[in-house]
């Protein structure tokens, strides 16, 4: 039987690609996404056609309002998405997101029987987040495999992060080999309804850079 | 002023009589209370009643549906709520659950500058749930630190487990002594949409015996 994976799909140029990688290793993909309240929910339309194009066996779709915690421009519209590269972790950050996302993970895996998580995150062209890190995802691992009833019983999670040493052309260029097709992926952090992006912010900078970089046409839509 | 801390309510025994203890040792207390799709989702009245009498300086309730994923007596109808004591880990072990809730109280306690993050796991009156063991709580706390922007700025998570060692009796008369009115709270698995209480179920049976060994009347309602 095909082991299974369960992989997080926010519908970004990231997680696309990691879908794309976690079923080239051989998984069937379960493919898991969450409407947390993010401004930029259109990436939710982005996750589907994803999982459609890249034929998931199951793509299940959670909601969380984290508009209720707030605390970042992704979760309160009172705080604007910085235009221009900041230092230190930028104002996106969103609190305890990847906690929530992989822990919601580890849940679908269990009940699936899987113990394989894919996650996007990335320590090269990113934007700081704390929730990047390999060793917060090692702590996340080590947490996962206590937590769980599969885990005492001895199942050994595992949390995989193909993307973490990659730069942003690298992604790319890994994607389009595995037949991603990078004009379904939204990346802004403020897209229109329509899924076009903004050009200016954070997410935009990195992936425009990165279409450049690698000498692929970029393929997104911009507002202006 | 005075230190914030962001208490787990769900409505039950522990978690009210660790909300008493948080807020006795001098917190200003959050409550947060999840709706995960429940059977019990009565306990989230119950939550709502036991934030009032303490007196919380705040209280939001997250839904997240964990119907969706299943895998429990308590998400999913289509298994039975076990009447009997059984061996290993029962049927009402939750996929997750305590990564979930923590990582959800952790994003609460960041966005509201809050360190200190209460849960009423136990380890010894309990249903030997992999994710009320203090090598979790341990490793989740670790993970807290390295997953925050208020963790890599040098603030310190900490995971208060004030009931982790106690027994039944002690819990109780320890919530006795800070005011909690156990007729408000909700343990039962299967309560009807009234609070009453199954009185078979594991959460009854130990919460009885507890009452019992405390020389307390037992204030529960029960169907039967």
């Amino acid at each position: 039987m095909t082991a299974k994976a369960v992989v997080l799909l926010s519908g970004g140029l990231d997680s696309a690609t990691t879908l794309a990688i976690a079923s080239d290793e051989g998984y069937a993909c379960h493919a898991l996404s969450i409407n947390y309240g993010q401004r930029h929910a259109i990436e939710l339309s982005a996750a589907i056609s994803i999982a459609e194009l890249l034929k998931v066996r199951e793509h299940k779709i959670l909601t969380v309002d984290l508009t209720q915690i707030g605390g970042s421009a992704l979760t309160d519209t009172a705080i604007a998405v910085p235009e221009q590269s900041t230092t230190g972790i930028p104002a996106t950050y969103v609190p305890a997101r990847n906690t929530i996302l992989l822990a919601l993970a580890l849940a679908y895996a269990e009940a699936a029987q899987a113990f394989d998580i894919y996650i996007g995150v990335n320590a090269v062209d990113y934007s700081g987040y704390p929730d990047c890190r390999p060793e917060f995802i090692a702590a996340f691992e080590h947490t996962a495999r206590l937590a769980t009833r599969a885990g005492v019983e001895g199942g050994d999670f595992h949390i995989h992060t193909p993307l973490l040493q990659l730069n942003k052309a690298e992604i790319i260029k890994s994607g389009l080999k595995l037949g991603v097709d990078y004009a379904l992926t939204v990346s802004c952090y403020q897209a229109d309804t329509a899924g076009r992006a903004c050009r200016y912010c954070d997410a935009c900078r990195i992936r425009a850079a990165g279409f450049q970089a690698a000498g692929v046409t970029d393929p997104t839509l911009y507002i202006r």
